[in-house]
């Protein structure tokens, strides 16, 4: 939680509760070097000097400077120092806000979302395609471990079905958490559902009918486009900044002109630009949508990946008439096979325990313990304390690669939260032959259309930075750098 | 496999391979008793004479004996042996064929349904309401030590996702028993999803829309007929006799005059009769459909619990347009809680796949993984001849309880697979006000309005026998039968 230190605090070491500590450090260099303090070329305080100066830890110093030097700002001469690199490194522009035509679209992506899915069972492609965390970056061994000992010691339970709405024990925990996102709840609040993904599908399917419009980001998560498309549904694409998420404006526009039945969100660091809506602006948004009486299907799915403590609140803790539904789960943070997700479908909640009965019937038994007892030991504070600072440098990196490696004009994301950056390429690049291009040479990417009902984003690709630096990852990129010269 | 068994094989010990011979030897006294060899009141052949008579051994003829007494048939008498017992219990006759209202129908079951599923959540409930196993009649500790020790094992495996079609080895299992049902199938042909209900819902998806209509049976399983209500759908309801099932010509009537664009079956072992389509009647109902382009989805959950082998063919064999689409899962045969079932799509495979991923994205992979091991281990092979006459027994004894507890006129089904019965009860008696005396005394059983559109089938119920014989249950079913009797 802890997230202002205060000097005088050098004994703690980095990853501790102040753990966000050389973040902090690494600010100051590198305000330093951008105002001039210190020049290319020149040489940085040594990390003894920094730690007397911060009084801060020797260790925080150096994971401060190891950070420094994964971004580009300084480099290590070997038996000399650290040094600011000659030329410095500058994150490129980020995407400006989106403008998509205004009007409800039939949505038809799922043939190309396929194809870039199938290319991901192939164990010999890089991963950048789908936002999947890699399983070294996941509590892998902590969880099954527990799993295992759950489907030992509760063997008969573990075997049975747990009918909705979901594992009590389970329920406990989201409640407790909640209030990490503002949200007051009781385990009567919440369904457990199989991921995320059925949490929205079953919120699509009590509030809305075929035929009818959804307001929805743009870009927006390609799965969610999937769902609307299957219902039979029309989305209308809301201009989104990707700093600061959906132009409350813009939708209340479209609920003037449109008839609107439900909006779907992913207020927090949003799929895939990571954006996340402004506290203000997620008050605005539920009294906007309050006052017309629209049902608001939040996904929460990245709010606990924020790059540092607290987490930003859900749209949901706004909610005062029951029309937030909120969804999130554990695979992009714990366990993306265990398929446990959860929802707090406000005034929906009867309809949505049936609607889960009907589509799956229950939630897998063993995975749902398994997380309850993993939440209750305090073990995920842990590991999102550690995973955050992994997947905010595997961003800073990725973004550093893309500055030196991609074409020139080439836009990108600064994500707060998440491990997924949105890529915009000069205009005359096609992000299918990319797609096309770069799977013949073992790598995968998501093209940008598949982020859009009407196929935009052409020139857009999605990247994850979830997966370990590696030599691979970095001639990959160079590889994709290279493929979207050749098509500039 | 073994069913047909020659004289000569008394070393063979009940539950081998020639596990079904003990039921031979009390069908063959039972036609005694029936034919008058045997008379009320009089001495059977003791166990060693009769071991010697028929050339089986000892333990098979006790096996038999406890059979027939379970059965009400024999009684032992200490330090005596059997006598025929001297009121000869006759089991009551079967319901016939139902005759619903031939028009379609919208559906809403739900609310029902929910009620009855709450209350099987309750721990102090003795559960006849839900058609589950007790844990006790599940491997379960043998899948769960399966399923631990992949989680140590293939961590990294085990917690990543396993995008559809989902695990290449369940498929492959899975592709391997269908032999057994008549299905010559490829891993490729196969989908794996969370439980059959994911399946069957999948499928409606894939070949209906919201307003069309789907012929089932009649009575019919309540949570498909939920999945129908809660989709939009119109249902028509087929006659369907609880021995030999759907009625082909009455089908092939509401063909002719309603424009029926799905079949929702339950060949073997219909939910709640229990009827078994005879091989005839399977093909020509698929010719049928074919003739008509009609699709079948066909749920085979029950298959593979018939209470002799070998099991019955799937519809899905006698395919040969790819319009019949099976599904199935191993909820009712080896983990509930574990939420892993199956669809062989046929023609629609390429959508089915497509709407696995939109619906939940994947199947959890633990547990696929250890039904797979536990498949290829051979246990489940070895699990089934066990359960099998474990569930005949159940089956024998509830009935036999009813015939004797229940008011005069009662008829029931006599499954020759599956674990439930279904029990019709003289015209006077209100299921629902059944339900809700014995819900009062702690007894949960499904009420027959829950198995229709229309919901008749009001003096209707249907009961589980998936549990271990206990004076509690005896006692139960005394209870039930006397508020049968005061509502009668």
């Amino acid at each position: 939680m802890a997230t202002q230190t205060k000097r005088g605090q050098r004994a703690e070491p980095p990853g501790g509760p102040g753990g966000m500590l050389y973040e902090q450090v690494a600010q100051k260099l590198r305000a330093q070097v951008t105002s001039g303090v210190y020049q290319q070329g020149e040489r940085v305080p040594s990390v003894r000097r920094l730690s007397d100066q911060l009084e801060v830890s020797v260790s925080t110093v150096i994971e401060a400077y190891r950070r420094l030097e994964s971004q580009g700002v300084i480099e290590a001469r070997p038996q000399s120092g650290y040094y600011v690199r000659t030329r410095l490194w500058q994150p490129p522009a980020q995407p400006e806000i989106s403008n998509p035509r205004s009007s409800p679209t039939d949505v038809s992506v799922s043939a190309l979302a396929l194809k870039v899915l199938r290319a991901s069972r192939d164990p010999d492609v890089l991963q950048l395609g789908v936002a999947v965390p890699h399983s070294s970056l996941l509590p892998t061994r902590a969880l099954n471990g527990i799993l295992a000992r759950i489907a030992r010691r509760d063997a008969g339970r573990g075997i049975g079905y747990d009918f909705p709405p979901g594992s009590p024990e389970l329920r406990r925990q989201i409640a407790r958490r909640a209030l990490d996102a503002g949200c007051t709840l009781s385990p009567e609040d919440i369904v457990t559902t199989s991921g995320c993904q059925e949490a929205l599908s079953l919120c699509l399917r009590a509030v809305v009918k075929p035929g009818d419009t959804v307001a929805i980001e743009s870009p927006a998560f390609y799965g969610t486009l999937q769902t609307i498309e299957q219902m039979g549904l029309k989305a209308i694409e809301i201009p989104t900044c990707p700093r600061k998420g959906v132009a409350i404006e813009a939708l209340r526009l479209a609920l003037d002109r449109w008839k609107i039945k439900a909006c779907l969100i992913v207020p927090n660091f949003s799929n895939p630009t990571g954006a996340v809506m402004p506290e203000e602006r997620k008050k605005r948004l539920v009294q906007l949508l309050a006052e017309r009486e629209v049902p608001l299907i939040e996904d929460d799915i990245y709010g606990d990946l924020a790059h540092s403590a607290p987490r930003p609140k859900a749209a949901k803790s706004y909610d005062r008439k029951g029309l937030v539904m909120l969804c999130s789960s554990f695979s992009k943070t714990l366990a993306p096979g265990y398929r446990v997700g959860w929802v707090v479908p406000g005034r929906w909640r009867e309809q949505i325990e049936h609607l889960k009965y009907v589509n799956t019937m229950a939630t897998a038994t063993l995975p749902q313990l398994a997380i309850a007892e993993f939440l209750e030991r305090g073990g995920y504070d842990h590991y999102l304390r550690k995973t955050r600072a992994l997947y905010a440098q595997g961003i800073e990196r990725m973004t550093h690669a893309i500055a030196r490696y991609f074409p020139d004009g080439t836009r990108v994301t600064q994500p707060a939260g998440g491990f997924v950056l949105w890529v915009e390429l000069p205009k005359k690049v096609d992000a299918f032959e990319l797609h096309r291009r770069a799977l013949a040479r073992k790598i995968s990417i998501a093209p940008g259309p598949l982020f859009s009902p009407k196929q935009t984003y052409r020139n857009c690709i999605r990247l994850t930075c979830a997966l370990p630096w590696t030599e691979t990852l970095d001639r990959a990129l160079v590889t994709l750098g290279r493929l979207a010269e050749e098509l500039a």
